[in-house]
């Protein structure tokens, strides 16, 4: 993307993780105060999620440090991106690892419960929590629960775009 | 995606392709039978897409040289794929060459037409059409046309899948 | 392509971007008041087009901010480029997933519908529309409409520059 | 890896795939019968888990039309891999979308709320679940739970390896 | 692409070699017999160009080796592409080094004498000649020479497809 | 990673690398004087591991000019990451060299004498060491201590997360 | 290549750009004035090519706003080199498309007329011209000429510097 | 390298695969009857280190399946070469992961204990051990021993080949 | 290059180091007997190099196993290759990486020593060679002597393509 | 490597290349009064190989201008590395296409002629040199001069590290 959008980008996302580190609150302590997920909070901060109005206040007075014009740049629709190097970060392999090599059994369970079709990573949640594993051993769960979006058959007579250019 | 199927796959697309030689139709004269996209229609013999049940019979008199083994193949979910040397193709390379072009452009007029999301590629429509230009020569037009998907606020309270985890 | 051209584009595009902001007119009002293409519009906006002269003096009504060192440096032939990261952005990535996927599907019907050629990506149009789906929600609709480009056969008496050459 | 390997794998893969079709049964019939998750018997039937001694009767008695020589073979340690173009699948470019678009925030909560260190993904399971959401729509949930493994610091008289080298 | 269309055209590459072969004529030589370019005459017989009716009956008695299904096939719009590794052999990648190192020149340069726009590599022929060179030595001329293409504005009056459209 | 992560890394790095400078000494003696290996002592001066609260001491003992600010820093949980071009050095080549062309045989030793699992590389030591080869010269001894993590089973029973989910 | 070389390389390019940009002459005027091609004209200034001495006064004569530590600077062999990036311009990519596309069909051309070499890149000339097709519409010709060198026998007794090293 | 070549490996570790499994042995126990490392067992097996003359009678009797062509095979010099996806065996992920997060700390470590230098991936030993942790759990220790190897400085009086050449 | 150049080439090679095998020779002895360097037997025996006529008898002599059929197809211009992985080969990286970090020296060396030009890899010879080093070890040495090509200035006059495309 | 590491060595390579053009002299000349080769030198002076303390004497005083610091710099051992686009320059490709094209013929006759085993790249000496061709015109000869390093067999007895580890 152009570069003024990603300088300007990082430029924010550092001053909002000095807001957060002035707060002295983690990801949890403002999910909670926010009612959002950890995860998202995270992305809010880090400019690849959008703050949507009725959720400024609550964010305001989570992080009172947050200066006005921080606020209404949170509230335009981010350009989404991450750093390729992101993949050598261990935890970051792990997932990316558990994803490629349990992908394939993941799509057909996918077909066989839901049909052919797809998990949208658009109307999706995502979280970390803490278990206690049958071991009594802390154990990472990490949550991605996303729309199911069957692939539409494409019918003519449904694709209002066609029709009209056909009159 | 494991050998057996990539195999399986171009098995099954040769042989659909030689049902298409056969019949002399074109995917536009199989598209006006069937009451598909012509897109659609070629990703059906092509495997990109899942042959639906109430579709089946209108495909199969289209195309009586469709064995019914063919057809009970067509109904299953696909393994979609592409083979990168597609982007060597001239026609292939110059749709890549407008989305990446354009694409920062499309982004931002749908920010500000729509808001926040994306434009879906599963519940999607696409064809291939033929006009004449305004110097009366041939056009090729190809239209996209997918469900507008806002990005999700992801708040807690809307996540069932860690509500009941809580619980 | 050479560092100065890259840098010079990227400072003209934030500035032409700040004229629009500005402005507080969005591509689509810019269009409208220009009779360009909304795509377009946002191309020129990032100098990935260049600006004719009988178009300048309605842009430059459309955004009075724009100084006359800027409409100059549009009216120059842009060096076209983009960021290799924009296939993360996941409006870009599913507008390239529907290429790939489709691509071979697209050229056949091409072929069937026009002969042996391509659609030129050169004498083209882009728009990006809101249209409301049969199920009553918008849908984006991506229009690409380029000039069918015969691949020529290559005839010795057609060549002029090698019959100049045999001479 | 050799050759040989992975030409066997696929042959084993192909044969497991049959087995399980001439069952009739989904991948979550055959984990309720084993009492797997559902992602851990279809990496079973891939070879991409191995199947443990104990096991093994209630796989047999679950898919009755498995031979002898298979069980044998799916209880050696596999070799571990995946197809490059498995990405291409919108399914799995989804889920690798998510975890490299929010990768830096999952690892942030986990270094907040456990400490320095990792999910693992070998000390790990899988499961893909159906859930309604608010709106009453499917939903696709896949959960990820590995043991937290925190980094060592590497003390001198702690590495036995060491220790026995100088003496 | 599709396997069975790389496998098949590999076939039929290897098949129309053999022609040649047999024929013992050289592409200059089956050039100057159908009236094409030389470089048009080796696409032709690699099945990178589609072979046109009026030139059929001049290739069949220039090589009447020629098979009638070959004929045919030739007759279909190929399926263009090439192996990666032919940037290794020396002759291309030398060509490959002058477009690159060249490439920035030689569009500014059609920029000053032409407009924006390009030279299409589909209305396009290709020579190869020998030249003695002021040294007396043997020279190879590789002309490129394509039709110019002017990007073209996207003004929304001239844009026939989006016209119809918001009728 | 966020460009100003990164950035910071590089800034502290380059101080911690300083102090080392101005303390004379290797990392063998701060390693003698920590009672870390001599490998960890480099990735700390290097953030690419956590100084333990119970190690501060001892580190600040042995580089009196470590200032409280740096000690902080190096205590928070590291972003790890390496420059790719790091596999151009001769050593590091050599290293990836080995660890390439023997990889397969190192998995198969591990099936064989510990089972289906792997090496850690988190619960993980590393040291460099000098060793007289039987011909008297100088060898480089390299150790790779990793605990052993054996692929789990995944029962459904033992899946903590999702028997909460499922209740 | 050193990071201080591209860093001069790029400086001076500028320098020369803005001597050309203040000249007022297109690269076709300047190839005019100092009798070199335009191609070549335009690689001088963008310190692909070496200024020759006899040439240095035409070009300052074509040129007088040419600084003397320019001429100088352009009289040094230059680093020749591109950015990748260049390949995303369609007007190169179409270059680059048509070379790989006829790439091996030149080769054979080549072998047939010449015999077993290549056509140099380095004893090359490269000019742009503009020729009327036969439809009257401007065509470019883009012009490449290489000394045809063929590939060596290697005799020993032919190879100078193995005799030197034998006796 | 020429295909040949990978098609016969192929074969030859195969047979070599079957060999190992008839008798039963580990790579362990071979490597007690023979005298050799583990590591170095399972490479003579993978065609991937040449079997010396003087060990060929050890490995006969411990492996007395072994053919008398398969030894004769073994004692060729063997084209070293590993499979690109061995990489996702997370065994070998980890293993790089060590050498590139650790490699600049070993390098490092290296030059002040040796010097300017290298630690040799040809004269060099690997083995992999199981030892019990100071927690009692199994660890694996990979262990790389190389020569140390100076860069030489490459003084003219030292360079034998160019004395020679300049006589 | 297309499929069945390369299955061809295979084959051939196949089949000329099985007859190097058959005569028991190696490259130096057969080098010794046509008059070729060893590199270059070499070449001839892997289809990298053409068989000249005047060779050909020398070659049948050295090598009388080799058939007719044979000859031929080493006297046709071959199409030069090599597989990717030849860079694992550890003999082969070293030489790839030599060039590489002394590749900007070697050609500041050539500039300064010769002007602005290359080494021809076309005019070229290229030997290994034994000696003993100044400590009485073997040394191998690789000599690469190539014809040195100027950078042509790229005159118009010069240019004889141009000049007969002007007339 | 770590980013502070680069920058610096591009600053000390800057200053070195001023303090080398102050000078006047080539690197022959430097290499004639430092009794080092030419490449050496030219390596030295770009911070990829470590001054010794018996040559810096001789480096200052055929270079006066050095001053201490650089000369210190200049003696540490170096962070060997190259940049990837090197491979564009016309010199540096042709070195490396003669490397891989040939590579696996070299690979052939170092095993014929010395045994299993490579030429070191450490223990190396390269040159570049003028010499005349038969045909009387210069001819650039590049020999790379390494130490012949066989391929360890690796027995248990000799690998001392593992010895130690034992007791």
């Amino acid at each position: 993307m152009e570069r003024g959008v990603k300088a300007l980008k990082a430029l924010v996302v550092g001053r909002l993780q000095q807001v957060k580190l002035q707060s002295g609150l983690s990801y949890n302590q403002i999910a909670e105060k926010t009612g959002l997920t950890n995860v998202y909070v995270a992305q809010l901060l880090r400019r690849q999620a959008q703050l949507k109005p009725h959720t400024a206040p609550r964010l305001r007075s989570a992080l009172p440090q947050l200066s006005e014009d921080l606020v209404e740049e949170m509230m335009k629709p981010p350009m989404r991106s991450y750093d390729h190097d992101l993949i050598q970060e261990p935890t970051v392999y792990r997932l990316n690892e558990a994803v490629m090599h349990f992908g394939e059994s993941i799509k057909e369970i996918i077909n066989e419960e839901f049909g052919d079709g797809i998990m949208s990573a658009i109307d999706f949640y995502c979280s970390v929590d803490k278990v206690k594993g049958v071991d009594g051993k802390d154990r990472v769960v990490v949550t991605f629960d996303g729309k199911y979006l069957p692939h539409t058959e494409q019918r003519s007579e449904d694709m209002v775009s066609r029709i009209s250019k056909e009159k």
